[in-house]
């Protein structure tokens, strides 16, 4: 089991920064990240004095028991909502600064909150617990390796099946059903399967129509959630005729992927990692072809820190998990991106994703 | 297509009651019901005057498009953010007080959102697209017995699939593989499927443990997803022995979802159609037994309104589309619930959902 205490202790650190005297957890994620518990609706407040309750309701005491041994609860009665209970919790901590999280919460929910805490400071923060979260620990790590491992099973089943009159749609509920078998719970976000001239479009909803035989190559960017993390890779295969222009853009994408992750260690600068990508890219004359960011963080969240792009002049830290994901779009033609997902280590970096890249083993006909 | 220009105009004059003369739409689902648009990161400024305008980026140019033909768009580049945008189209279209949905707004955007626009006037609103939302037109409603066909097919597949080796989440697979294959796009939401003493959690999360020959019934409560829009069901079979317990419970539990559907006409109280399903099993001695509402309106979303519970002293109207699911839940033995969709018409109701709910038909063995 993690140690979510010490992840308490140092989120209560950057709280103890703040003018608050205790900091209330309402991003169902940070709860999570913060407690282990799985559910929602269920927020944590956590004093600088050094107390800590989850807050819930009766469908989730049992839960919470299970998934958090030891953390006191506060369970409030059916027909008491949140807001009804929160004041005497708050009051009874003796909690006279609150820090809220201003990024997970509504503008509608603030307004009734600051009405029933009127005597409490409310002190706005963002990204506390996200900050903690950028850099994994080891549990985080093992079981995003185990994500990746799932994505890749399954993507090797769904490529060996490939069939010329499948669908997007089938292709997509194919990597559904392989990642469920493979043992993850489903796949980390909704995958984008994209033949052809598809594959130009960054998000693209798989339909129904398209079939593999009706182009040349199929871009699939997808992803496991093993228990609570996730992995997010992409891959285009070639299915029909190799021509050329798609071997030279293949190639671009893929020395730009190459060399990004070369660079990667702690201490580099994450715009630099960028660029180093898009130089490959510019040099091959593609440069306005690249229209999105290198690679971002992810872990609960299938999008979060670090960003690997322009004007983001942080170091890479050891622990942190990052995706490199570079690619080429021509409108109409279709598209190729080459993402892999890799750890920031002591030394350098270390590639969690193994699926083949090289040209060569993406021709599946 | 539906008849989004009369969404629009149905919003305008709510928004004309406000002191704004336009109103920003930042809810997602709520940019769909209005435009049809299905992507994500895109906002919908309408001014009383009759400006509408689509405001997004560059990957969803192409789908706007098709979406959303005759609708005008505003595209912004790379590299520009949606705040830097905002002031230059809200200033053009001429808004000096400018509606928002408070429910749908982030304390954190809505901080830098006010900065960006600061000679605009924000007028707080909740639930305007929503309330609208409540009632059903034609082409919802069809979209709406779409998803509760695939996911009664799906269901009678897997029933008719069960073994006793079978897991929980093995279960929850095959109602996700089977929604897919009958055409939907996934399952609703994550579905609940808990054997024997599983099923008197409210919110359970299927395990990998737990198998149908641990217990003597298993709860599924699942929906499908057609196009965008959901169904919600639940029932409950019986696997192993039929107790006069289970028996009891089951029968108490169909009486309550019965006399409440029969209730169900235009011009019923919410709260009194609650209250029908909550006599039959108080009478039966479980009163204390039913912790949770009566019904609730779906469609976009899962969870939306109308309300059958308590403290809800408005009236049903045609084209409502609410689900009636009264339980009993026996913490350590179990819990039944028996859930339905029904349609308001103008003379009374219509029961979506078709799937047998007898005991006998329900006794799977």
């Amino acid at each position: 089991m993690p140690d979510f205490a010490k992840r308490r202790d140092k989120l209560r650190r950057l709280v103890r920064k703040t003018d608050a005297d205790a900091i209330l957890i309402t991003s169902e994620l940070n709860v999570t990240y913060l407690t282990g518990f799985t559910g929602d609706s269920s927020y944590l407040l956590l004093t600088n004095a050094g107390d800590e309750l989850i807050i819930s309701d009766m469908r989730y005491g049992t839960h919470i028991e299970t998934e958090c041994p030891g953390l006191e609860m506060s369970i409030r009665g059916p027909g008491v909502k949140m807001l009804e209970a929160l004041p005497k919790i708050v009051k009874s901590a003796k909690v006279s600064s609150l820090a809220v999280e201003t990024a997970a919460m509504t503008v509608a929910f603030h307004e009734e909150f600051t009405k029933a805490l009127s005597d409490v400071k409310l002190v706005p923060t963002t990204g506390l617990v996200e900050q903690l979260r950028e850099v994994k620990d080891k549990g985080e790590i093992a079981e995003i390796r185990e994500a990746v491992a799932i994505a890749e099973k399954a993507f090797a089943v769904v490529i060996a099946s490939l069939r010329p009159e499948q669908t997007e749609k089938e292709l997509l509920d194919a990597v559904e059903a392989q990642v469920r078998l493979f043992g993850g719970e489903c796949t980390a976000f909704w995958p984008i399967v994209g033949v052809g001239s598809s594959a130009a479009m960054g998000h693209y909803r798989p339909g129904r129509e398209r079939r593999v035989a009706d182009a040349d190559f199929v871009l699939f960017d997808w992803g496991a959630k093993a228990n609570l993390y996730l992995s997010d890779l992409t891959r285009v295969v070639v299915t029909g005729k190799l021509t050329s222009k798609f071997e030279k853009i293949y190639n671009t994408v893929l020395a730009a992927n190459r060399a990004a992750i070369k660079a990667i260690r702690p201490g580099a600068i994450m715009q630099d990692i960028d660029g180093v990508a898009r130089k490959v890219i510019e040099k091959a004359g593609y440069g306005k072809k690249f229209g999105h960011s290198l690679g971002h963080g992810f872990g609960l969240q299938i999008h979060e820190g670090p960003w690997l792009r322009m004007k983001e002049d942080r170091p890479l830290q050891a622990g942190m998990v990052v995706t490199v994901e570079p690619g080429i779009y021509i409108p109409g033609w279709g598209g190729v991106r080459i993402e892999d997902d890799i750890l920031v280590t002591r030394d350098g970096h270390e590639e969690l994703s193994i699926v083949a890249k090289d040209l060569g083993e993406c021709v599946v006909v």
